[in-house]
């Protein structure tokens, strides 16, 4: 049977739903409680790690896009999900993270290299206290590999509702 | 130059992006004002009129899924956009709006017939107002063209970064 894209992403990532949508409970609204300047902040740092990458492959991946660019685009996407104004979709639209995702390898060692960067960039970023991060991290490391699992779809030109048997069964669950 | 999801959906849906995402604008939750059995009812509304549509082409579109899980599917997102709980995430990830389109034959005729029928189930729906009917139909309209926009790019396998001459300004606009 075909798995959701939520449960291959919990199990690559470790991280049950409940958990990294931990960011939506009742009570959190991590926008009103870290501020703009937070997410700008942990943006800035993150993407000042990948674009000083030492692995090229890496480092590559984001060649070309402008930096300042793909900070902006960051920090606006994690401030309208996380409680803050639709800063990214007044702008870009929708999110739709898979879709946009697809012009890059995203691989799992890809997941994994952009997780290592945002838990440094977490990690030095101060204004940002330790249970938002865990918090704030559940939630990039199930949406990473949530990503891959979308992604994959593509690459394998395995879409469930093609070609598969038990396809019916198949696409409810995707 | 390619253009961007969100002007592609403006273009061919005639709304601006703005007015798009007005069910965003200060002061304005639609969940609040609404409440939980409105859009339970708009859904449920919408769905009977698509399982029941007499176009066949388009009713087959949905013929693999159940109605209750669509009609929940719906108003869980719904919810979740349009300032309520994050009913959906909580039970299936990312809405992901373009990859989980892309198992059906989203057209422009296919928008147009899903368009024709939310607004003949916002019409019929006795408990939401003149104003948010005018806000959330714009939001689908601007959506539905999103989405053909996005899962074209799939179809005609012209992803902007493949190919294509001048590839890199592609890429930063997608």
């Amino acid at each position: 049977m075909m798995q959701s894209l939520q449960q291959k992403a919990s199990e690559w990532s470790g991280v049950q739903i409940a958990d990294a949508f931990a960011i939506d409970k009742d009570q959190t609204n991590l926008f009103q409680k870290l501020g703009l300047q937070a997410f700008i902040n942990l943006s800035t740092n993150f993407y000042n790690r990948v674009y000083d990458d030492e692995e090229e492959w890496f480092r590559s991946i984001f060649a070309n896009s402008e930096k300042e660019k793909a900070i902006q685009n960051q920090y606006e996407f994690f401030i309208q999900r996380m409680g803050g104004p639709p800063l990214y979709s007044q702008r870009r639209g929708h999110p739709a993270l898979i879709a946009r995702h697809r012009p890059f390898r995203v691989t799992h060692e890809a997941a994994e290299r952009w997780i290592h960067h945002m838990q440094q960039a977490l990690d030095t970023t101060s204004d940002i206290d330790d249970d938002s991060k865990i918090k704030m991290m559940n939630f990039f490391r199930h949406t990473a590999y949530f990503v891959v699992a979308g992604v994959e779809l593509k690459d394998k030109n395995q879409h469930p509702c093609k070609d598969a048997p038990g396809k019916d069964h198949a696409c409810k669950n995707f």
